[in-house]
């Protein structure tokens, strides 16, 4: 197949941020895309050929459109996976694959899959309902701290909640989920794996999550991560593991804790480009969008390594703003070295939606963590 | 103005592959835009918000799709200029000017204006018609070889030819036209300056432009310039100079000659993102053609620094082919490290014809240069 050719179509499920950044890299080798989202304000509307309106999870809406394209993707794992299966029979490239995908989907087939592949998790167990999870605890088979996770459409930080006392079960939705020992992390690490169907594997550099003190919410991804070389090594060998056990084409970022003892447990995986993978824009010699275009299309991947220092930091709405989204001291940020702003062009902003990412990138990573400081403070998303 | 809300508009006259290089960063910042061609096949159709037919010489097509944008801008310099004038007079932004673009669309122009400005260029006389040349000749006052160039719409190599003897003469076309001394070149150097309407400048490092030695024809444009720190230094300072002169707001380009003597002198300059600075998407802190957008929307300029030695070859036709393009080889060069290929999306090739440009990526210029050469020897752009 040449996906040069006049005749090639890239199927696109989701039209969000990610697509949109996905839909540059095609622009760059002029690669025919078809998009399916079900929102007319998709903000990757504007770059693809096509644009079709569509319930991701619906059959049809999503076995339809695929039938028109030669290779599909996805830019986020709520799809439904039934019709994946069908068009892959009916000889549609689907990447990563229903497979993957059905794995991933589901978090207590993940954890399973990673007990039996022996790949190093956090300790879990699985409830069909979240009203059984009481029952474990008056049994003696669960104790308190641990995480509860809902088994499907956590996404973004919705469906994990930490669990302290009783009275935080009773506002759980009483869905299929997972419960996992809290691990005391002293780093949470990501390493972003990809794979062509030729079986040509390449890892970014581990990154590293840094966590505000106090509000325990990330505040910063930094490439490479401050760790030492031989827990890095560790990070990327495991990453590589669970890269092999999928099988996966296309990008697996793999995030995974470093506990207090140094050891590295996998906490769960995204089979696309990631949150954890926006500063490579910059930073990298290949860009994550690029790379998966790659690894989809089985060609030769890119190189992983980092031109220089990258840090990103989320763009989300403050609190106590809804509404038309202004983007308050941008040319401020925009006049420090370095710094550049991805507004992903979603009109309106409510607390803590993603709106956008801005990239720090540097020779001297500890002088693009000092700017990445002053982005963080100066920068407001807030409405008219 | 806040050039991130969702009233403003953006317009760019000109559909072809700079426009959408620079469409590519509008989506970055979420900047709606609008295009004007006259090719319903233009490349930048599917990256813009809208999408105008029209021809860009006509008055009535510019001026009319002019009054619907807040800030107008050019990807080619043949537009109307006195619509363009007449926008600016209704307080539509135009940047660059009309009046710095009717000085360039002119060589004859152009060149009085570096004499004006004691901008140093290669010696010159100006004639309405290419007739009178030889009259010239023959009282003396001009010496073979001599390079003569049409006054008006040469561009990308077209309207340039080196005479050497009488005969050359008879072909040319009997227009508007300068005739330049042949300057025995060492070298021939670029520098890409930025300027914004508050005045803030900054400037690329000096490029080199490195010719095949027989064709004659440059195959490789070097970042950075493989020249004396003083005479990149010399270089710098005359292309701010001619800045400094058109006081333009936008990108300026200004092509030099380094020659025996490093004396610099300059060839000519283009308002707009440049061949010369397509490396810096891959090699740059800021690509040119978000440095053109944020000098447009009078934001604060981006670092010009390299984080890495770049290289970019022109992918043209093959001689011997015109037919709908296939990139014969481009998964081989897509092996090789730090190598992006860039794909402009005409469909139709014919001998020399920019159907795209490589760009090579590396810590060591050297080894870049190495690989570029490889690339250069691989890739052709033939037809079905």
């Amino acid at each position: 197949m040449n996906f040069f050719s006049s005749t090639f179509k890239l199927g696109i499920l989701g039209g969000g941020q990610l697509g949109k950044m996905l839909l540059y890299d095609t622009r760059k080798f002029d690669i025919y895309t078809s998009v399916l989202d079900s929102s007319n304000e998709a903000p990757s509307k504007v770059a693809c050929n096509e644009f079709h309106l569509g319930d991701l999870m619906d059959y049809d809406a999503v076995y339809n459109f695929g039938k028109q394209v030669d290779v599909l993707t996805f830019e986020i794992e709520n799809v439904n996976v039934n019709a994946l299966e069908a068009l892959e029979k009916e000889g549609v490239k689907v990447y990563p694959s229903s497979k993957t995908l059905k794995t991933i989907q589901n978090k207590g087939k993940q954890k399973l899959f990673y007990r039996d592949h022996d790949i190093p998790t956090a300790e879990f167990s699985r409830f069909a309902y979240a009203s059984e999870i009481l029952d474990a605890i008056n049994n003696g088979g669960l104790k308190f701290p641990f995480v509860w996770k809902s088994a499907q459409f956590g996404y973004d930080g919705n469906g994990v909640k930490i669990i302290r006392t009783e009275s935080d079960l009773k506002d759980l939705p009483n869905v299929e989920c997972i419960t996992e020992e809290m691990i005391p992390f002293k780093n949470e690490l990501a390493v972003i794996v990809a794979r062509n169907s030729n079986g040509e594997v390449a890892t970014y550099p581990v990154v590293e999550m840094e966590f505000h003190p106090e509000a325990n919410q990330v505040e910063y991804v930094i490439c490479p991560a401050r760790i030492d070389k031989k827990v890095a090594e560790k990070a990327t060998g495991i990453a590589l593991k669970v890269s092999q056990a999928f099988n996966h084409v296309g990008l697996l970022a793999v995030e995974m804790f470093q506990t207090k003892d140094d050891e590295i447990l996998v906490n769960e995986v995204a089979p696309r480009p990631h949150n954890s993978g926006h500063h490579t824009i910059e930073s990298s010699y290949t860009s994550q969008f690029e790379q998966h275009l790659r690894a989809i299309l089985n060609l030769p991947l890119g190189k992983t390594d980092s031109k220089v220092g990258g840090i990103m930091v989320n763009l989300v709405g403050a609190e106590g703003y809804t509404g038309n989204v202004v983007y308050k001291n941008i040319e401020d940020i925009m006049k420090m070295p370095g710094v550049t702003p991805h507004i992903y062009g979603k009109k309106q902003t409510r607390p803590f939606r993603k709106m956008g990412h801005v990239t720090i990138v540097n020779e001297d990573l500890n002088e693009a963590r000092r700017i990445a400081e002053e982005v963080k403070n100066t920068i407001k998303v807030i409405c008219e």
